[in-house]
C-alpha cells in the first residue's frame, strides 16, 4: 500500500511553509504587494505571523520568492508553445503571439506579475527588483534569438519592438478593464513587423 | 507699485492646500501610491495630517486630484507637440512618437504615473480607477483620430498598435532601468504600422 493509498480520504495539509508562499502569490498578485501585509498572509494560509517569519526571512524576501516562480510559470507556458514547432522559429513567434493574446488577456488576467511589481518596488535593494530585470532581459533575448532564427533583417530591432507590443499588451489588458481594446491589434501588428523584416518587403517598412 | 513688487524678497509661502498636493503629486509618482502616507506627505509639506483632512476628504479622493492633474500635464505635452504642425496629422503622429520616446522615456521618468497607478489601486471603486481608465480610453481615440485624419486604411487597427508600443514603452522604461531598451525600437515599429496603413503598401503589411 503506497502513502497516498494510506492517507485514503483523509484531507492532507498542505506544510506551513507551502500554504504561506501560495497565499502570498496569489494575494500580492490580485490586491498588489503593498496592500497585503505579513498578518492579511498568513491569516489566509491558516497559520501565524511567527510561523511566517520562521520560513521567510522577510517579507522582501518572500516577495522575490513569488516572483521567482511566476518567473518559473511564465517560461514554463512559453516552452509549451514552442515546442510543437521545434526547428521553425517564425512559427513559434506567432504560436507565442497569438497564444499571448488568448491566454495572457483573458479575463482572469491582470497583467504582467513581474512588470506590477516592479511599479511599487521603488527601493533599489529590493530583492525582488534583480527578479524582475533579469525575467525583461530574458524575455528581450529569447525574443531577438527567435527573430535570428527566421533570418529577420535585424533580430534586435524587430524582437524589441515586439517585446513593446507584449509589455503594451499586458498593462492594456488592466487599463482597459478585460474589454477588447488595444490587444486585438496585437496580432496583426506582430505579423505586420515580422513581415517587414524578411526579405523583399516594401522600401517603407525597411526605414529604421 | 503691483502686488509682487510688494512682496519683494519676502519669501511666499505656497498656501497649505498647495504644498500638499505638491507634495501628494511628487511622493505619489515617485515612491508609489501605497509606500506614501498621508503624515509622510503632511510632513513632506511641512504641514500636519490634521491640515491635509481639512483640504482633502480622503487620501483616495487626494490620489484621484493627483492623477487628474497627470492627466492635465499630459494633453499640455500633447498639445504643445502637436500645435505647430496644424492640418498635417501624419506629421503630428510621427512628432508625438519622436517626442515620446526622447521626452517621456528620459532618465528622470518613472513611466506613465496613471498606469502605474492601476496596478496598485484594485479596488473597484478608487475613484483613481475612473481617471485612469478615461485617460487611456482618451489617448486610443486621440491617437484613432490622428490615424483617421492622413487617412490609414483601418484608423482603429492602427491607432490600437500605436497605443500599445507607447503602453509597452513606458513599462521597458522602468523594467530596464531607463538603459537603452526596446524604447529604440519604437520610432521604427511606430513609422513601420503607420507606412503599412497607407495606400501602395504591400500585400504583407496589410494581413489582418
Amino acid at each position: 500500500m503506497n502513502q497516498s493509498a494510506a492517507t485514503g480520504k483523509k484531507k492532507v495539509r498542505r506544510p506551513a511553509r507551502q500554504r504561506i508562499f501560495d497565499s502570498a502569490k496569489e494575494l500580492f498578485y490580485l490586491n498588489g504587494i503593498r496592500a497585503v501585509g505579513v498578518e492579511g498572509i498568513a491569516s489566509h494560509a491558516g497559520t501565524t505571523k511567527m510561523s511566517l517569519y520562521r520560513n521567510f526571512e522577510s517579507k522582501d524576501e518572500l516577495v522575490a520568492e513569488c516572483l521567482r516562480d511566476h518567473k518559473r510559470d511564465f517560461w514554463n507556458w512559453w516552452d509549451s508553445v514552442i515546442a510543437p514547432l521545434e526547428g521553425d522559429p517564425k512559427a513559434q513567434l506567432l504560436a507565442l503571439i497569438e497564444a499571448f493574446v488568448s491566454f495572457k488577456c483573458s479575463k482572469n488576467h491582470h497583467g504582467c506579475p513581474l512588470a506590477n511589481a516592479i511599479v511599487e518596488l521603488h527601493e533599489e535593494n529590493h530583492p525582488g527588483r534583480a527578479v524582475i530585470m533579469e525575467h525583461k532581459e530574458q524575455i528581450r533575448s529569447r525574443l531577438q534569438g527567435l527573430c535570428a532564427g527566421f533570418g529577420a533583417r535585424d533580430p534586435e530591432q524587430l524582437g524589441d519592438a515586439l517585446m513593446l507590443l507584449i509589455e503594451g499588451g499586458y498593462i492594456c489588458q488592466i487599463t482597459f478593464h478585460h474589454k477588447r481594446g488595444p490587444i486585438d491589434s496585437l496580432p496583426w501588428a506582430a505579423r505586420a513587423l515580422i513581415e517587414c523584416h524578411l526579405e523583399g518587403n516594401q522600401p517603407a517598412c525597411s526605414e529604421t
